[in-house]
């Protein structure tokens, strides 16, 4: 049985994630994602009533045309967590697939409400939750398992496939955190324990190579927002928290934080509510009891009329925006175009880097120079990364050992910072890193 | 009879110039500029229809309500140049003085169009043209003269204002070009000759404080320009460059280059049109007979399928666009907007550096991801700057040997740069070299 | 009785600070220190044997020659905390003045050993230890106050000189951290009621005023450092860390990261002996028992010898070199010149930022790359800062409401800003906030 | 007959350049390389006494044992040019090979001094000057052109091997100068019928791959450089130019530039002497008849002093230094270490680059900040780059049509970039366009 690995998407770029992996004449598909900043540059693009040849055509999602010419049929579509660069493209792509998805719990439900969102393509492919640390057979020869992982969303696992030939190791995105706020460490013993029942092929994400020690825990950014939000114990002003609203950990900890020092947290934005809502339903997070949530913009204006009215100093909105974006409650904030005021001594929290593209530093900039108009006092990068930094994967190689290691989601410079990483390590390239392109594969055996 | 400057504007921003300069009861206003950044920040803001007041609130034309506190009379309101950061806010303000504008005859011809094309305010104020090097006696004790300058628009002068305490030099803006492609050098024997009868105050641009060396002549610009263009005599393909509107310098070398390949320049926009077309009609610049220049869309449009049917190498756009502005030609090209069709070979040139600001950064960047998307080939930063840099500063404290240096034109942070240069120059702080913010004034005798 | 502040030194530059305030005819010296960079630079300076005038020259110590034009007596040298910028030029300088050196126990301390080792001048100055909260009284007029505060060097206090006309507060250097590692957070009681009875001015240092939002707690510092430490529990290869020696709350953090993971921490290098012994012979900080401290050249190599005898697993070493300090334990290591070997697979954290100059990066670098030619694995900046950011100012200057600030501490560029920043809250450039250079001063009154 | 590269060195890093191909049975090298900021980081390294051995472990020369796994015999070992990064290993590796060393005149020239100076190593192989523009029969397959090109040293090729399937091309370096300052322009007529009779295999430089447009022509250099000068006519203090002492078009330059002002040029330096005088000898270059040289220190010290004394304003020295190197002429003026004397409105001029390492900006800061302190005015980056960017690669693949491309001449991280720009152009991966590290080989038919 002759084993490939076809690189379809995420292999020149950060973003639109889509790897196959052919075992004989069986396939199992890795994520489908899309690529935002792609769709930002179209700004015309309204991405829900697009074709999937149009997307593929501007790089916003991966160019799957090219597993026509692959031989055998796909046993399922997995996915390793919820971030659109990895379940993004599933409206557009899945339903060419005669196969199922299979994901965790909280995956299988966002990408559920994403298919609902779809206005061109009818996707029925069946939705299929495998919780972390389970396994599913696909196949006589082939085994998925969910091993547990955490990353910046909840409900993140490595799926291993494992075939006569020994496992393959898809890990995209993750981070070993040893101190999560929300759920349990890695699974380091299992992938020890892997590692040594032998690993065939690691495909792993190579994001923050460039990054030189180990990531700091999600524990770090707690402590972080933590040590910003309580120095305003005694503040009679607004604190107005911006973060990921899919980065469920953080938004718990900014709630808890506000909690503390005595004031309501208030989720407020149609993603905020979507990710938070969503969770806290499947019982994978508990907020302070005080938290409320409001979603669509009549219910957010509404609510912020009446904290205007109690007391910007008895809430914390947690609001989206934290990029800028047009249209956003931060942005909206900053232009006075809600009935809540910021004013002089108000502070605006950001617990978010600066996604880094140009036309993300150019809103930002523009947004904070509004707010900073407005006499608000403003604090940056209360955040830690998602992905693991270069020793994370330096540790990551000891744990698996694998025979093969093919970098992806990164542009080529990336997936070449981390085949000379592997080459230091002892890998040799071409024959035991692969540095792959969009559209081309390897064979591994 | 005492002597006060009187920083009104572009003290604490590049942008909004004004400065007062009061000689007993009788003072004279140098520039009235526009900030248009703080415009940008602004996307709802329609320049011509909106109130001074509210055009200072946001901090895009200087805060000149400070005057109203100053005993005198205004007895001209002077202009350097044509850029709009020194002419900018004349329809917002100018009517509030009783006093003539004296400009250069180019920049009065560019005042007399800003002006009309006003919504808001009347402004009745006479218009002056005083050439380069001659003089205006403006009262008994006070005469003006243009002493002949560079920069990076035809016609600028620094004015002098020769009072009976010694002259007052207001260099804003400059460049000491010894080999400019428009125009003579500046005039360094009478630069000398004032430093040698008694300068008493020097009010001086500092937007390049932080540059080491000399800025680069026009020529090296006009050669880079050349050195790009001329590789390209055989290509078949598209060549567009972009550059400065109100550069007529510039835009000359580019006309010529296009010339000696034997494509026929065509300048589009009207930015590019209103100030080509006045300075041609003054005689102030001659472009090869094969150009021609369209200004408003429809012909615009119509020229471009016109060549795109022609072909596109018998001809050389010179286009707006150059930052990435919405709405300009160039970006229009990239969105496939317009029926000149751009694709794989074809070569756009920017000769135009990014104006530093995020907000610039993001919009160039999807400027030249979408011509990148369509194979175009990007040529960058065929430029040189306009402002002079650190040792040009230092040549021009030589010549004029002023008693007092006030830095204007620039961030606190630039300002100071300056002040740290003087110092290290024998200039002492509060005593010789002035550090003044918006809305501060000094006496200097 | 009029009030004047003197900036002698530390208002061109980061390092040797200096400022006396005089109140009538009684004068007070606030710090008297070094600025090391200017040392590297002439690589043939030695320090000890070197005349304070030929220090003065190459700008490494404060020219304080300017006193001889101060009319008044010099009651007090008051140091704030032991770091060399604020203590170093004592032995150059304080025999000048027939004063008393005040400074608390730890920083007393420091100045003895500092004065010891000078071979040039004999300084007889009496040496007097006030604690953090006491009162000292220096004259009828003056009495002066050390208030606790939080920087990265323990017993650190911001001193207050209370005068007839209002208190003035010497804050270099400090952060509020309300989680210190060791000793209380900042007194922001007392700054509190010190605020409300009259804060005539704040001399306040300006290092990170271009920093957003507020500085991490050296908590931050600690979970960082044990993050990376503890995720290596099971390794069997080296552990070395590099800091600050006299960061003693840096020290003692790595120190029990070391015991908590198994391993005796071993401080190493002359400058670590001399601030981890004085320490803990002062009973300010305890290390744990399996802790051992050696400091010079030879009891180090036999140190090193042992502990790779005995495995390099059992240790961990904490040293001098995290610049890459030509002659350092860490630059020894790295080039093969200590018994220690570094090979495959060890691990060197530098818990400190590189003090940004060319010369350290420089240096930096050169030890890092010996470092990865042996396969070492390299971990960098698990750090925070010992210096407020712009929020920890803004909160300082609401607490304390001062007439007059005097930002010192920095480059004319970093005071320039801070005098930005305090005009965005209302203060006024030339008349409440005041932007000095070295040799300038200001009357308050 | 099979045909094979072999990436030896200069695959993995800017430096230690060295590529075989092997045809058959036969083997050409191209190149033999030093790495000298290797050498830096290993400060004790005495280059002329060392082995290879222990110079292939720093990485400070190509690791060529891999060779001896490589069957065939050795014809000739080829020379591009001769910068050490291409010819400073052979004195180390070359009398391992039994065959003649083929180069141009000028850098025939240069090996054969390098030779001399080897302490360790007889090298005893035939010396071969080929003129450009000529061939040489290798065998009764192998013909060698040696095709004009142009760079930042004269007699600068890019040898062609012709085999009997195609040309193979060894671009390493090149720039696409049409209107160079010596010599004629790069053979665009030779390259382009290159072309069109086949191109097998194209090696290519990619250390500017990573900026955009074209690199600008030497006569851009000559036009700063002079512009620069030439402003300075009426001067009377000291100029002191310091560039690349091998370039000799610039050295040509400045001499010109110092004439023109009526200045005499002074050469300064064993290096400068060296690359100079045998220039002149050969007739390659013809300097002003007032220009003197002088290289060892004993003549340049007393030149110094000359010049001192009959006035620096009559004289331009062009030194060492720009580097900030230990040792060099530039930096014993700046430290007072000549007899001549740097003062107060004093010029110095950097007609060169900071080589991009930390190590290099830190002996250049020090360097500069010893002459600011002597009042010395700076000038900097008056420099063109020696290689070509990304649009003349773009016309250098569209001139030769390689079947295959092979990025040499950088870190992967380059070369991946030049493989990612190779792709939009149609070239595959691992198919027609091959990224190498050191020590890999690809058969390319």
């Amino acid at each position: 049985m002759d084993i490939e690995i076809i690189a379809v998407g995420g292999y020149d770029e950060v973003g639109r994630n889509m790897t196959a992996v052919r075992c004989g004449k069986e396939i199992v598909i890795f994520d489908m994602g899309l690529r935002l900043d792609q769709v930002m540059i179209h700004e015309d693009a309204e991405l829900e009533n697009m074709h999937s040849l149009d997307l593929i055509k501007i790089k916003a999602i991966p160019d799957d045309t090219m597993m026509n010419s692959i031989e055998g049929t796909v046993k399922a579509i997995v996915c390793s967590h919820g971030h659109l660069d990895h379940i993004g493209a599933i409206p557009k792509l899945a339903h060419r697939y005669n196969a199922p998805i299979i994901a965790t719990p909280y995956t299988t439900e966002l990408i559920r409400q994403q298919i609902s969102g779809e206005q061109k393509f009818g996707v029925n492919n069946k939705l299929f939750a495998l919780k972390s640390g389970q396994r599913y057979t696909l196949s006589q020869n082939l085994v998925l398992e969910f091993v547990r992982n955490q990353h910046s969303i909840i409900d993140t696992v490595t799926p291993v496939l494992h075939t006569p030939h020994g496992a393959i190791v898809y890990a995209l995105d993750f981070k070993l955190d040893r101190t999560p706020v929300i759920g349990e460490p890695p699974d380091f013993a299992r992938f020890r324990q892997i590692g040594k029942e032998g690993v065939l092929a690691l495909i792993v994400e190579c994001t923050n190579i460039g990054r030189k020690g180990r990531c700091p825990s999600e524990r770090i950014a707690r402590d972080l927002v933590r040590d910003t939000i309580t120095s305003y114990e005694d503040d009679k002003n607004a604190l107005v928290v911006s973060t990921f609203s899919s980065h469920i950990s953080r938004v718990k900890t900014i709630a808890e934080c506000a909690h503390e020092i005595g004031r309501k947290p208030v989720l407020l934005g149609r993603s905020m509510e979507k990710y938070a809502v969503t969770a806290e339903q499947m019982k994978l997070v508990s907020f302070p009891e005080t938290t409320s949530v409001f979603g669509n913009r009549r219910t957010v204006d509404r609510t912020l009329r009446r904290m205007m009215k109690a007391g910007k100093d008895k809430f914390l909105p947690i609001v989206t925006g934290h990029q800028g974006e047009p249209g956003s409650i931060l942005t909206r904030m900053a232009t006075g175009d809600t009935p809540y005021q910021l004013g002089k001594g108000d502070k605006v929290i950001f617990s978010a880097n600066v996604i880094p593209n140009p036309m993300n530093h150019g809103q930002r900039y523009m947004v904070e120079a509004r707010l900073k108009m407005l006499g608000v006092r403003i604090f940056e990068d209360l955040h830690v990364s998602g992905h693991g930094y270069r020793e994370d994967h330096f540790e990551f190689l000891q744990l698996l050992q694998p025979q093969h290691v093919i970098p992806a989601h990164g542009s080529l410079t990336m997936t070449a910072d981390y085949t000379q990483f592997a080459g230091e390590l002892g890998y040799t390239a071409h024959s035991t890193v692969h540095l792959l392109r969009n559209g081309q594969r390897v064979k591994i055996n």
